[in-house]
C-alpha cells in the first residue's frame, strides 16, 4: 500500500509513473480539493479530475489537464449567455462536472462520487478527495482577496501575493479513509506539486499532518522546486508571498517536521546539505518527468 | 400586436414565417412548458429552446430541434458515467440548459431566464413560458404513468395512450405578461402544435383560456393533422387516447369555445362544413411547411 498526496498536473504524472511500476489498485492518492470552484452552479474539483483523466489515460497531455480532443462548444454558448467567461470546460469533460454536481446536490459526498467517476472511468488507483467539506483557497492580493482559479486562470497568475488564505480549514475534515490512508501505507509520497495551495492545503485539513508524523510509513517527498523555478504553476510567486525561499530547501522547511526523505534534482544538488540540517534524508536524481519514461524511473527512486 | 400559443417543431416554422411578414418584435410566442423536464440536475424546456434556437436561425432544420452542427462529447461522458442516457443534449445546446439551471437556483424565474436567453441569441420576438411555475405533462400507458418525455423519446412514444395527467395544473399561473399578451392582441395564433400536449398544457394554465374567450383579438388556429395524420409527433396517438377524432375536426372540437378561425389543408376539405356547424369559420389552404416559402405564405394567410 502506497498513498500519496497530490496537487495537479505535477502529481498525475507521478501517479502515472507509479501504476506502471506496482499495481495501480494498492495505491492512494488524497487530492487537494482546495481548488474546487462552482462555477454556473456546476462544482468543479480541477485536482480530482487531472488525477482521474491522466490514470484514464484520457487526459490532455499537452496542456496537462481535460480531456484529449476535447471540443468546447458547450464554453462558446456560456460565453455568448453570460458575455465572459475565463474558466475552460471542455464539452466532454463538462460530462464530469454535470454528473458530480447532480451526485452531490442528491446527497453523495464527493468521495462518493469519486469512486463513481473513477469506476466509470476504469482507475483502479483510489482517488480520495483530501476532504468532502467545503475548503477553498483563496489568494491575498492588493486588489483584493479571491479564489485561487480566479488569481490563476483567470488574472493568469500575475497579482503578487500577499497571503494566502484557507477558507474552511478550521473546519475540514478528513475525508473517510484518509487518515487510514496514511497511517495504514508502507510509504507516503508528496508528490511535486505545489507546496503552499496543493500540499499545503492538503496538510491544513486536521488531523492529516497529525497522522503523516505518527504512521510507520516511510515518508517521501519530491521537490517540485528545480533550480529555484517551479517546473510548472505559480509555485515562486506563492512561497515568495508567505516569506518563503524558493528552492528545494524552502519545500523540505515545510515538510521537515514529518519527511523522511527529500528528493530533489541534480540541479540542486548544493542544497542537500543544508536540507539533511533540518533532519531529512536527501536522495538527488532526475525530477523532471517528461516522457512516459522520465515518470517511471522517478516513480523507481521514489518507491526505492 | 401578434400573440401565438407555441409547441416545439411545428410552432417554431409558422413563428419563423410570421417574423418573415411582421416585425418580429411585434410578435409574441406563449411556449408550452410540460415537456420541461429535470435531467441530470438541470431544467431543459424542449419547447422553449425549439422556439429561440429557430427564430435566432442556429437551430438543427433537419431535426426541428438543437443547434445545427452541434457536437454531443458530453453526452457521451455521461452515457460513460450513468451507463445510459436517453435524452439528447448537444454540447452548445448544454450551455442554455446550464445558464437556464444556475439562474433558476439563483432565483430568477423561467420568464427572467427565457429574456435573456432570448436577448443574448438576438432574438427580437418575446418568448413566453406559459408558466413559471411547475407543470409535468404525464402519459398514462399500461406500463404506468411517465413524464411525456419518457413516453416520447425514451421510449419511442410505442405505448399506448390510456390517459394524459397535467401535473400541477391546478396550481400553475400564467406568466407574467401571458394574460395581457392573449388580452391586447389584434390576432391570437394557435400554431400547428399537438392540441393535447402543446396547446392542451397552455390551454389548462388557469386563466389563459378565459383570456382566449376574453380577448377582442381574432383567433386563428392552423390544423396540425392533415389527413388524419399529425404533421409531426404522436398527436394521433394521444387524441385517440382521450377519445377524440384523429382530424382537422377533432382538433377544432377541442378550440371551439374560443375559436374564430381554423385553417385547416386541402386534403381536408370536405371537413370544412363540420368544423363550421361548431361555430368556426374555415378557411381551406395548404398548410404543410416544407420550404420558408411555406412558412412565410401560411403565415400570411394566418395574419389575413
Amino acid at each position: 500500500m502506497i498513498t500519496t498526496l497530490a496537487g495537479g498536473v505535477g502529481a498525475a504524472k507521478l501517479l502515472m509513473g507509479l501504476t506502471r511500476v506496482m499495481k495501480p489498485e494498492d495505491l492512494t492518492a488524497i487530492v487537494n480539493t482546495g481548488d474546487d470552484i462552482q462555477l454556473h452552479g456546476l462544482h468543479i474539483s480541477p485536482d480530482l479530475d487531472i488525477a482521474a483523466y491522466t490514470l484514464a489515460g484520457m487526459v490532455d497531455e499537452e496542456k496537462g489537464w481535460g480531456i484529449r480532443g476535447d471540443t468546447f462548444h458547450c464554453l462558446d454558448g456560456l460565453r455568448r449567455l453570460t458575455g465572459s467567461e475565463w474558466f475552460n470546460l471542455g464539452d466532454g469533460d463538462l460530462a464530469t462536472h454535470i454528473f458530480r454536481t447532480n451526485c452531490l446536490r442528491s446527497g453523495a459526498t464527493l468521495t462518493e462520487v469519486t469512486v463513481e467517476i473513477t469506476r466509470a472511468l476504469g482507475v483502479k488507483t483510489r482517488i480520495l478527495p483530501m476532504t468532502d467539506d467545503r475548503f477553498e483557497t483563496r489568494i491575498v492580493t492588493k486588489g483584493g482577496t479571491m479564489h485561487f482559479e480566479e488569481y490563476m486562470v483567470k488574472r493568469g497568475a500575475k497579482d503578487e501575493v500577499l497571503g494566502v488564505e484557507l477558507f474552511g480549514a478550521d473546519k475540514a475534515n478528513p475525508a473517510p479513509g484518509v487518515v487510514e490512508a496514511i497511517e495504514e501505507a508502507e510509504r507516503v509520497v508528496v508528490c511535486p506539486s505545489n507546496p503552499v495551495v496543493s500540499i499545503g492545503t492538503i496538510l491544513a485539513v486536521k488531523g492529516i499532518r497529525g497522522a503523516l508524523k505518527r504512521t510507520k510509513a516511510q515518508k517521501v517527498a519530491v521537490s517540485p522546486i528545480i533550480a529555484g523555478v517551479p517546473v510548472k504553476g505559480p509555485a515562486d510567486k506563492l512561497l515568495r508571498g508567505l516569506g518563503r525561499e524558493v528552492s528545494a530547501f524552502g519545500v523540505a522547511e515545510l515538510y521537515g517536521d514529518f519527511l523522511d526523505t527529500f528528493i530533489i534534482d541534480y540541479a540542486d544538488a548544493d542544497e542537500k546539505e543544508r536540507i539533511e540540517r533540518l533532519g531529512v534524508e536527501v536522495k538527488v536524481t532526475n525530477t523532471l518527468m517528461r516522457s512516459l519514461e522520465d515518470k517511471v524511473r522517478l516513480a523507481r527512486v521514489v518507491l526505492e
